[in-house]
């Protein structure tokens, strides 16, 4: 099989490294094109780029010239790792001229007519990509959801399509290098829990990856969700401590039975960077645990355990999901393979 | 004024080693006995201890000769910073032979004719004791919370006393300190969260500590506490993320004014180990944290901030208590001086 | 070709664990055989061992029974995790019952008779196991050096054979991993840095590493090594300041040249825990980094940077080695895959 | 007595913040100006300054109006946390201006006629302040060393007294605090090891430190150091492995003794800032730590301990000091108070 072409913008930052290190060996993915601001552009990648993974710039990556973050780029479509304070521009011109955009940005997260998808929770979803209007470009975006959506999203969605969820109490302690790189200062960090982070998007993106496709639109799910986003001293990893008003009673047992039983929508499928498991029902007291659970499937796979009675809602439960890999460049790979599989992604023409 | 006498059980332990820290220069209490184990007990207290504080051990306590945990103590009152293996038998013991026993241990703290105090909680608590039977000795017990617990329960009570709070949600972050020395391996502790503390004492403490005193007995609060509680890498401070469905309907506003505003029973006493203010409201929105106001008021404060509307319950807020000195020693001592100020702890006559 | 089968002992240690997870998988070897002490002898292995490692157990090795650890496993050779507590006896049995015992203990390897080994290093090294004695059983023992060492000597080495090494002052940070498991408590480690490790076996063990095999005997090496030894609060990864008195004078670029160029003995052996790289030599100006180069070679290639000029001796670097994978169940592995190349290690006939 | 009306320059970074925190009941100095940047001046201090101390902000200073670092500060001296950058404008200015300026920025600290000063180390170097020309104005300058520099100088310099000082070996391992604020990101400090800080400072420096004064200039000493500079994440304190050549034999028990009775020109002046011992020997194999010590004499007493004999020079120990008051804004201060013993420092008149 010929590999599509892939273009990465915002390649030097946090999630462009994610992107570069997850896509090496790809078996249908290559990068032909780097692309970054006026400060790195013109330059070779691995002068270009402050690498911070623990891992070595694969080779021919880090040769490879860093373009600028203009719509000429010679790919087939484009991971966007943008920030958000240019995603929106920047994307939308992508799109404009055609290329399919995968974004882990959050500037068209909301929009009506993009979807905002997790592969094994709404795959459905991507036929909003008809409605979106670029000027007939052929062009279209699809984004995933911040970090800590995606594993609640995905710890819920077999409570949701089992027992009906209507209320959510979440408290996240969520990783160092979710703030991004440099992100958070050291002395900030260290030996200390910040309780400030926003915690709008896990209130409001729920609904839409919960909501129902209807006539071309989605129709939010009515869940109800209040999120507590606390920053903690660990590397990766966001852990979820998350009660929930279920639509019909379960006892724990029950709810445990569903989460261990929970089959993916992508079961079957071969998705290169699809998990065995998405979700991990872990039987032992004191699991899911941060640093020894994050790299499940690697870091694509959910953890979850500790489901027992709440005595405000029904039940509580714990939720763990790697937030660079699941929550940023990982879960838009995997978005962009239900992409191929579903017709979406096709090679572009080339123009002469 | 002649000081108390006063002796520590177990005295070579983390807690006792806060209770020799923060009463060195106390005004009030001096320290005439130490105990411990067979293991230290005749030893020098420089060598019995393993001392993990980063102050010096005081001069004087450091050559004082460590003794057997035996009701034969040269004190007027003893502390207990006992493990909960051996705290039951040895505190009654104490008690018995007429000791008041000022404990930290969890063993008495659900026994109805024991207090579970904090002064500025329940301070008629104390009430109690005159109900304890110990053969007519004179000793009796009186307990503080554990460290969680009393962080909650001093947020909780102005909205209490103010609104009535219902029902209550929960998830801590607690410090590495909770679980004592050498307690959590290292590496199960660095870059990690653990989210398996035990939960069961945070439902039911306060439905005592918020209780009311009804003819001698505690007629304990009907509030209803749901808890999630996790390790994560953080020396000392445990912080709180609270929910709360209030008796009556008020704005986040309304809620942060009353705990700005509010007033602790113990103004006016001038108990040497009350902080300024018992209760500090944070109004900058990323307080409070960990690190950075855990040692507030020498650790005596309960910090809270960041009340806002909470989408399932009424309000949501965040609070932080220090839990090796509030949450133990600390809470204890001021404890103590309630009682001195109350009359319940006077000078033991010495047996000729 | 047919497997070797090998057995672990001391399987559910931390150092038994890693043994397992670099095995998992290995083309050469397979786990035959599991052993530990009483208290897991008879247990699935998945409840005996107290699972430490961020990867899952392998199915497999999960089910499998543990033994005790008596020379009377189904397998080819041991590797050896034990404690020194009590390798010295158990390894003795095993090699007396006829066994190969790689081992990672410290208890033979100053033992004259038994090869001290890196293979990168010295190779010939495995010529002394001929003089063993062990009742003719055919057994004999090979051990690696501790993790520390391990990192000096390849560091040491090219510049051993090309300039000569006369004096060595090391200052050591190294990992808490160091110190097994449950190991550092976390009260001592978080924030801290405790300059208290044995020194003595960094200044023993390189003398024989980089010894003369002679008749038989290893003549050790003249070298100097003064060291200091520190804990720091990073997971994995011993981190060295070295500098040295060189034989012959160079000037630091000359040095980092020979670094750069080093060739090992293994080139061309195709062993399969041997790195591409057995020393990666980094030019940027602020590596190694203890997590950022740990893992280089799956933890197997040690890393040296930042040569420059020693005003009190000759020159001065850094070097990094990954403590539990080269300086440990990596090393040993390795250590018996040259020993299979070299025809030490047979297939055991077994006995009817 | 009449107070001394200081001014602080850079007072909203992390070095002035330390300043006003140390300065808080000073008893013979007394904050009267703040002065910073133009993104600070006009503002009260809470809101100029990111308060990243864990003591509040002192509440006189809270309210402070935040002046531009112009020399028409009201007040007798200036002390200067001000970043290399422009400390040496500022400063420069300020001493044209007539003030004394104690600072802590390294621009003028090799310059020859600026005392580089710790005041237990060479107090008669202040007499260089006669040779400093600045028009007449009778401002000056005298500067603390850097951070390491101090812990160094002060553990070597009763050796140096004693034995003589021919070559240093050392090795630090210092804080993230060290770097300033935000400083270190958090990515790059958790769990890592940075060999990368410069070391010229520490070549240098301690030649003048403890350099003769002769005929007004200072004859810099002979010995030679070699330093390997790392970062490591704790929070405050430099840890300090040190290798030493003496000038004459001495066995590791003598020069614990003598670092054990080493006395300090300052003891009987009652500078308030002196802590009771500036040397504090440890006699435990494990001490000093950096956590566990690095508060001595509220942070301004050095720690040594571990001395045992090298194998390459002659003794090797250990040194922790705590960067961010002795190595800082503590040692300035020192400074002060023992210029304004000598008659140095004086009220400034008022310009009428």
């Amino acid at each position: 099989m010929q590999k599509y072409r892939v273009g990465i913008l915002g390649a030097t930052g946090a999630v462009g490294q994610q992107f570069i290190r997850l896509l090496d060996g790809h078996p249908w993915f290559e990068i032909t094109a780097l692309a970054a601001s006026e400060r790195s552009a013109g330059k070779p990648y691995h002068e270009a780029a402050r690498w911070v993974l623990s891992t070595p710039i694969p080779e021919r990556v880090a040769r490879q010239t860093v373009a600028l973050a203009r719509p000429d780029l010679d790919c087939d479509f484009v991971f966007s790792g943008l920030d958000a304070g240019v995603a929106g521009e920047v994307e939308g011109a992508f799109a404009r001229a055609g290329y399919p955009v995968i974004s882990n940005a959050r500037n068209y997260r909301l929009d009506p007519s993009v979807p905002l998808l997790i592969p094994e929770v709404n795959p459905d979803h991507t036929a909003l990509v008809a409605g979106q209007d670029w000027g007939g470009s052929g062009g279209f975006i699809v984004t995933n959801p911040n970090c800590s959506t995606v594993g609640l999203v995905m710890a819920l969605k077999p409570l949701y399509d089992h027992f009906g969820v209507e209320q959510v109490q979440v408290t996240t302690m969520q990783a160092l290098s979710g703030a991004g790189y440099p992100g958070v200062a050291s002395l900030d960090a260290l030996g200390n829990v910040t309780p400030y982070i926003g915690e709008e998007k896990m209130r409001v993106e729920p609904t839409k990856l919960l909501g129902t496709l209807r006539d071309g639109q989605i129709e939010p799910s009515s869940v109800t969700i209040s999120a507590q986003c606390n920053r903690v001293p660990v590397l990766d990893g966001h852990l979820l401590c998350i009660s929930v008003r279920l639509g019909r009673k379960a006892d724990p047992e029950a709810v445990a039975d569903v989460l261990r039983a929970a089959a993916s929508p992508l079961d079957g499928l071969n998705l290169p960077t699809a998990p065995a498991r998405w979700l991990h029902y872990h039987d032992a007291p004191d699991a899911p645990q941060t640093r020894r659970h994050v790299d499940l499937g690697d870091g694509m796979t959910v953890s979850v355990g500790r489901v027992r009675a709440c005595e405000v809602l029904d039940v509580k439960f714990v939720a763990l999901v790697h937030n660079t890999v699941r929550g940023a460049a990982g879960g838009a790979i995997l978005n962009a393979e239900l992409l191929v599989k579903q017709g979406l992604l096709r090679p572009r023409a080339v123009t002469a």
